[in-house]
C-alpha cells in the first residue's frame, strides 16, 4: 500500500507524487469507505460488525528485488510479508491473497514454483488463502502484484491518525537490520568483516521479514494503541506519517532505539552510525505505535508475558514541537527528513 | 482473473499452465471461500447475507497493449472494463478498485493522468471507488494491475458450472468486433477498404469495451441464468469453460451468432470468415450464459423492454455430445479448439 521511497527511482519521483495527487482526487469517499488512500490498508465496511482491509503492492525486478541477491522463494516470501505487515499495522487478521504475476521469457517453471513456495510459506502460518490471480508474459523482467484482504471488528482498526499529545511512542523488535542486510547483499565479498551468525541474521531480516500480526492484533484487541503504522519507509519517514496524519509532533530518543547486536556489529565494521541505519533503513516491517502513558505498565507487563519485543522510543508532542531527535548528549535537534533511495 | 490466451506469449505457455496448477495446489479452501481460482472472480463470504467478489488482472505493455495503437486513457479504460466484466459475469455489483502501477523511466505525468482518467471513466458510471494502490518504477515498460472488489447477495452469484442439459445458450451484444478492431489497429493503412463509421465502431469496441453489468445483475436478480461467463478468451474457448465446469456438451448454431454490420463488412473486405472472428476473437466482454427453456419467452420479452441485446445461439447437450457447431448447411461437426495468440 504505502508507496515507499524504497520503490522510487529518482527519475520518476514526480510521477509518484502525481499518482498520489490523482488518487486523492479520484478517490472520493462513499459512506462505506472508512479509509481510502493514505493508511497502511484501505478500510471498507463489510456487514455484520466487521470491516474489510485491502492492500496491494507491486514489486518489480531491478527495483524491489534483484535475482543476484535473492531467490524467487525469498522474493515471494518478502512480497507476502510486506502485505501482511500492512494488515498487521491496522490490527487486522489477514484472510485472502490474490497474485498477479508477469513472467519474463527467461522465467522457468522452477522459478515460478519457488515464488509460490515462498509466498505460501509466509501466508500459511496465518491461514491466508490464495483465492485468485492473473498471469501474463513480460517483456521487462518479473513483476509481482499482491492484493491482500483482511478483516477487523468494525470501529477497532488501528489508524495512523490517532496519536495524542502525551502518548508514548513504541516500536516492536529491532530496526535497521533489513537495511544492513540489504547492504551486505550488495557489498563485494569481504573476509572476516562480520561473523557468519550476524551476517545470516541481517540477511534473513532483509529477505524473510516477519509481519507483526500477533502484536498488531493484541494492540487492537486491548485498545492499547492510539495509532500504528508499519516501518516500510524507515523509522524517520514513518514517524513523520503518524505525526502528519495525527497533527502532532514528537520527541524521538535516539539512545533508546532498539538495535540488534548484529546491526551494531555491522555498523561498527563499516564505520557507519547504526542509528542512521535504523532511522533511514526501510522494510523492517516492525510496528511503530503510540499509546497512552496510563497503559504503559500494563502493556509492558503483558508484552513480556507474551514474549512480544517492544521498546519505548519517544513521546508525542504538540505539532509546534515538530519532530525532534534527542541525541546522546541529551540535546534536541530537528529530525532530518531522511529516507533512502533504492539501489537503482 | 481469467488467464486468457490473449495474454500468453508462446514461449511462456507452459509457465501459465504451471501457475494454474500451483494455484490449484496452494488454493485450498476454507468454508469462507465459496469459489477460489477458476471462475470469473473469487467469491468469499462477507457477513450479513452478502458474498464478496474479488478479481485481479495484470496488463503488460507489449503484451496486452501497445502505445502505438492505444492512448493511456484507452488502456486505463480497457483495464477497468475487463475487471468490471468479471464482476458482471458473476451477476455482481462492483464497489472498489485498487491500482498497482509500474511506470517506466520514459513515462510522463501526462500519461499517468490519462491512464487514471480512462480508468475512472470506466468506473465512475458504476460508482466504483478508488480505495488504494501502489506505485513503482519499472525497467520494462508499463505494468498495470487492477484488483476489483464487488458484492452479490449470498447464494445468488452466477457461476460457470450451473449449465444443465436442455438449457439454451445465449450471448449478449455482438461478438468478433473487438478482434476486428484490434486487427484494424495493427494493419498498415489501407484506403477506402472500410467505411469510417465501421472502422470507428470496431476500434471503439476494442479500445472501449462495455462491461455488461446491468445484464448480469438482471440475470442474477431474476434467477434466469443457470451459468454465466464473460467472453475474454473468445466464444469458442469460453463456451468450453462453461461445458467443462458444468460437465455438459453443447450445440452451437453458427448461423445464429450475433455479428455486427461492421464486423461483417470488415470480414468481407479482408476476405475473412466473420464466424471465425466471432469464435476465436477474445475480449468482447459480452456475457455468455445459459437458461432453462421455460424462461425463454419471459427473458426475451423483458430483455426487449430493458433494451438488452441478447441472442440464443445454441443448446446445452449431454457431455457425450461434446461441443458441436451447426454450420450453414445444417450439419454438425465438432467445434475446433481454437483461440488466438496475442500479437507478440
Amino acid at each position: 500500500m504505502a508507496a515507499t521511497a524504497w520503490s522510487k527511482s529518482r527519475s520518476t519521483i514526480h510521477e509518484f507524487d502525481l499518482v498520489r495527487a490523482l488518487q486523492q482526487r479520484h478517490g472520493r469517499k462513499s459512506p462505506s469507505v472508512i479509509r481510502g488512500i493514505g493508511d497502511d490498508a484501505a478500510v471498507v465496511t463489510s456487514g455484520a460488525g466487521r470491516w474489510s482491509l485491502l492492500t496491494t503492492d507491486l514489486l518489480a525486478e531491478g527495483v524491489h528485488f534483484d535475482l543476484r541477491t535473492a531467490t524467487m522463494s525469498d522474493i515471494g516470501f518478502r512480497a507476502a510479508a510486506a502485505n501482511l505487515s500492512d494488515i498487521a499495522a491496522m490490527g487486522g487478521t489477514p484472510q485472502y491473497v490474490l497474485v498477479a504475476l508477469a513472467i519474463p521469457r527467461t522465467g522457468t517453471s522452477g522459478q515460478v514454483q519457488q515464488l509460490y513456495r515462498g509466498l505460501m510459506a509466509a501466508c500459511r502460518p496465518h491461514h491466508v488463502q490464495l483465492i485468485g490471480g492473473d498471469t501474463s508474459a513480460s517483456h521487462g523482467g518479473w513483476f509481482i502484484s499482491l492484493t491482500l484482504v483482511g478483516t477487523v471488528p468494525a470501529r477497532k482498526a488501528l489508524f495512523r491518525n490517532g496519536a495524542r499529545v502525551g502518548d508514548l511512542l513504541y516500536v516492536t523488535g529491532t530496526i535497521g537490520d533489513s537495511f544492513a542486510g540489504l547492504r551486505l547483499l550488495r557489498e563485494p565479498p569481504r573476509r572476516a568483516a562480520l561473523s557468519p551468525r550476524h551476517r545470516k541474521f541481517l540477511i534473513g531480516r532483509h529477505l524473510r521479514p516477519t509481519a507483526r500480526l500477533a502484536e498488531g492484533q493484541w494492540l487492537r484487541t486491548h485498545r492499547f494503541a492510539t495509532s500504528a503504522i508499519d516501518i516500510s519507509d524507515g523509522l524517520s519517514g514513518d514517524l513523520r506519517h503518524i505525526c502528519e496524519e495525527s497533527h502532532v509532533g514528537a520527541d524521538l530518543d535516539l539512545n533508546a532505539l532498539p538495535l540488534s547486536p548484529a546491526c551494531r556489529a555491522y555498523a561498527a565494521s563499516r564505520t557507519l552510525d547504526p542509528v542512521a541505519l535504523a532511522l533511514t533503513g526501510g522494510e523492517d516491517y516492525e510496528l511503530l505505535f503510540t499509546l497512552s502513558p496510563r497503559h504503559k505498565a500494563q502493556v509492558e507487563r503483558t508484552a513480556t508475558l507474551r514474549r512480544f519485543s517492544m521498546t519505548c522510543i519517544g513521546t508525542i508532542r504538540p505539532a509546534r514541537n515538530g519532530i525532534q531527535a534527542i541525541g546522546q548528549d541529551g540535546t534536541k535537534r530537528p529530525l532530518p527528513i531522511t529516507s533512502y533511495e533504492h539501489f537503482r
